[in-house]
């Protein structure tokens, strides 16, 4: 069995070692164009941040072996022919020619089964001045050593980050190790695509109180050369300019189809990434795709959709070589889960966000729900903010939202689980997750937040976003704002406009509480203010809301002091 | 609505609060044997350490409020009579007859609802000497003070904590925090009876390397007093004897069911726990039982089973409520959950042992699968050692366990959540969970375990466990234990008896390895061994095996240097 693997990086090495190791007498051939094969993609921000020292960590197997081609002719028993372009695909013949790119030589490649593993490249946007000096993309190995080289010259301290996705974010953090002062610039509302505005905005306030500044809805239009030794210095926008020794375009990345293009593969229409069925055959059977170049199934819409991740890639290459070793198996498709460190920061999701459940037909119900990480009592515990989005109707989990200090990424993978499952909140509230003060509270995060949105399903709780009374407080609407805490909590932070009834004292205080007007409780994480309604409906009171993750998840300007 | 609930720790307070929010207007009451209300006990072994330093801290609420009973009266509308005994239920009138333990003076309290949260009570083992001085359990806040004041007097370097189950394990961590000498004596051939053997066996190879002694399959006989000063000074056991100046007993603890059983309420048989339906009423509807008391049922067997948590609690006292208001919720039973921090491992499981599975009549096929918790490249990452038992037949997932230094909490829920849904391995290697270097790597331990169990059950591994290769070197077998990792690997530390062929010189060396002889093929986490073991197999040799777990999960002596 003759299999020609074009991509030298995750889905293609994954692919092919899984097939020798199926049949170990498979003749497999990887054709690589670059000359780094099999390197931590994923990792490159923090060869920028210094967290990984050396260039050859990024190639190494967890043995400490490089993954060079000897590593894979002697180990793995692969052929790979890196500096090598793959030009056609001759699928009549089953053949592939390509070309030496240092000798210029072309030759042709026969296969019995071909695996297109071609990746995705960044895009660039139209604008001028993306070919000066000290403009980069953060996407292999010879762009992190160009980040690394300026910043080695210690000239870059303002630098300008394109794009506040998820290369965007891990690249600032990347910066501000090396003391660099970064200014993002994003065309959209929010950063973090991948989040609703409200958690994102959350994130942005922390980057900014780490010196970040963050330019939401705000367009780079030009990179401009004011010093005349062809380098970027500054950032022209389209609400002013920002000074930029270095700037890094971080806007996303499109699929390489060119190859699947010329040779007649189907290409998505929306994804514009090459189409596969769930057995990841393209549209010639025996043509396989895989990672960042093809397009996914998301597993709870049933829509096609574009995420290139190392998770789904790997995952993706051994589905290929199974299936090509004569298996059966299915890729299942995802479900959006994805995770970003931002500073001390996790920034996380799973699932569809509040707008894209909306925008899928969903009748969403939400909660914020803010909470500790771990038992309070342990000194270790820290802060995590949850957003949970579920369809009112079936009650079905439909997205869990992450950010804050306190671990993140595993409420994130037990939802991504649950999820994949078709659990409903009433599923979630029920699960056996394991509990020890270290690991977790008695009542774990994502329990919790199931229990908010349960409540407000079944009317006892009725929610205001800080959006909507953001929107209250500055048109001077009349409304009760109720901080529920304690004297000591509210004379520290509390909302503008607030006044203090302790949870403790309400009931005696009730007369205090008018009664033709809107009350909106709060406290700080909304469990006395979720309380503090529940006595005031039990007195008969209307229109009383809590304020939705309460101060701990508020956005907007706080009283202090 | 009159509700009476006895047991003012967990559930009791749970339920209470609920009810409270659910219909304002009940009136309910908590009756408390103890002084000390709604108090973290999970966290008492971290009062002992230090880790929480005032004993206030254990009633706080997150806010910092303390959970006493005026808290209780204003900020939940609870009634709380603490120092209140609960001596008899009278059904017919429903009535409650309690005893305030201060004044001795009875009462009786009438209910429409009862609820039964009488927790439980530490197990005192029927030996000699449990009654003299510095003998503790560790249950209640009491207890915690009795240790804490022993240890300040610095008199106690020497402890014996009899029983290696959580709370045992938990208590020794925080004894040698102070540095206290301490002994297990655990009458099972291993501690943590939550784990398969093989795997506590790497956690007691951990502790030992902490300096703690662990005696498995070692009898507690008598706590005799030496020194005459009415304290214990040693342990006598059918294995010699161990000095101490402290002991702690942590065997376990049984249900506290007098007074259910008075009512002539129906006890589980094997649990010896309150029986209750899944809307958690005893066999009286009008009377609910949750926490420590009532017997859980396994979602996997779907036998009944006597679990302990605080996280059950906490969930049972929810659904109570929701049931006692009116609502119709069910409590769905457990999956096996348990988790522990054992100085900088974790121990967790979720789901069945392979002991546990095969004692069910499953036919159970295994992996033992260490592997970094993050991306290797990442300072931060560490090993995590995990065993995945799944059912041959249908390959639905059982179980999973974890130990090692690495992020095992968040592998423990993943799979809690898996197992929950009934998923196969299949499913759990298709999981699209979050990737970022920081918090995993491209294939999560859980994907990469799925698959090593995949690969067993398709036959392209054969495993041989630690155990059975040991026994197999003790009896001086004849087969070839090859090595595939580098010199260099192979000179530090290695298996007994093994042969040095590194993986990527196997194929060219093909000749110096038996045709004739068993193979088994290992490596540091058994990845190389398995690629040796395919490479063997595409060669023609038979009866190839990999060592389970590789090197990383060796429990034996190796051979170092």
């Amino acid at each position: 069995m003759k299999v020609v693997i074009i991509g030298g990086v995750a889905a293609g090495p994954k692919a092919a070692s899984k097939i020798i190791r199926m049949v170990p007498d498979a003749h497999v051939t990887i054709i690589e164009k670059g000359s780094f094969l099999s390197y931590a993609g994923c990792g490159l921000p923090y060869y920028v941040s210094g967290e990984i020292k050396e260039q050859r960590e990024l190639m190494e197997t967890s043995a400490g072996v490089i993954r060079d081609t000897a590593f894979f002719r002697n180990v793995k028993d692969l052929e790979v022919r890196s500096g090598t372009e793959a030009l056609e695909i001759d699928r009549a013949a089953r053949r592939v020619r390509i070309k030496d790119l240092a000798t210029r030589q072309e030759s042709t490649l026969e296969y019995d089964k071909l695996v297109l593993a071609t990746g995705a490249t960044p895009v660039i946007p139209p604008i001028p001045g993306v070919d000066k000096g000290n403009v980069f993309t953060l996407h292999g190995v010879h762009d992190a050593e160009g980040i690394k080289s300026v910043l080695a010259e210690r000239t870059a301290k303002d630098v300008v980050v394109i794009g506040g996705g998820l290369i965007g974010v891990e690249a600032t953090e990347a910066l501000v190790t090396h003391g660099c002062r970064v200014t993002i610039v994003e065309m959209m509302p929010q950063i973090l695509g991948m989040l609703d505005w409200e958690m994102a905005r959350l994130v942005e306030n922390y980057m900014e109180s780490k010196g970040v500044r963050v330019l939401t809805d705000t367009r780079a239009m030009a990179l401009e050369d004011r010093g005349g030794g062809g380098k970027v210095t500054h950032v022209k926008t389209d609400k002013g300019e920002v000074p930029a020794n270095m700037v890094i375009l971080a806007i996303g990345v499109r699929p390489n189809v060119a190859l699947a293009r010329q040779a007649g593969l189907e290409i998505g229409e929306k994804t514009r990434a090459i189409r596969v069925n769930d057995h990841l055959q393209t549209s010639d059977p025996d043509i396989y795709a895989a990672g960042d170049c093809v397009e996914s199934i998301d597993r709870i819409t049933g829509e096609a959709c574009f995420v290139p991740l190392g998770s789904t890639a790997n995952k993706q290459g051994r589905v290929v070589a199974v299936n090509i070793c004569g298996g059966d198996e299915a890729f299942p498709g995802i479900v959006g889960s994805s995770i970003c460190k931002v500073f001390d920061y996790c920034a996380g999701r799973t699932g569809l966000t509040e707008r894209g459940a909306e925008s899928a037909g969903y009748e969403v119900i939400s909660a914020m729900v803010p909470g500790s990480d771990r038992a309070h009592y342990m000194s270790e515990s820290k802060p995590l903010l949850m957003k949970m989005v579920a369809d009112r109707k079936t009650g079905r989990l439909l997205g869990v939202q992450i950010t804050g200090p306190g671990e993140g990424a595993k409420r994130i993978d037990v939802a991504a689980t649950a999820i994949t499952a078709g659990m409903t909140i009433d599923d979630v509230a029920g699960l056996d997750l394991s509990y020890a003060p270290p690991y977790a509270s008695a009542m774990d995060n994502l329990i919790t937040a199931a229990n908010v949105v349960r409540n407000k399903r079944d009317g006892f709780m009725v929610g205001i976003t800080a959006e909507e009374l953001q929107r209250k407080l500055q048109a001077n609407e009349d409304f009760f704002l109720l901080d529920a805490r304690t004297p000591e909590e509210y004379a520290e932070v509390r909302l503008p406009k607030s006044t203090l009834v302790p949870l403790g004292a309400l009931r005696r205080r009730l007369a205090e509480i008018p009664r033709d007007r809107d009350v909106i409780c709060y406290c700080a994480i909304s469990l006395r203010g979720y309380e503090a309604s529940r006595v005031l409906a039990g007195a008969g009171f209307r229109n009383v809301k809590v304020l939705d993750g309460g101060l701990a998840m508020w956005p907007f300007e706080k009283e202090i002091g």
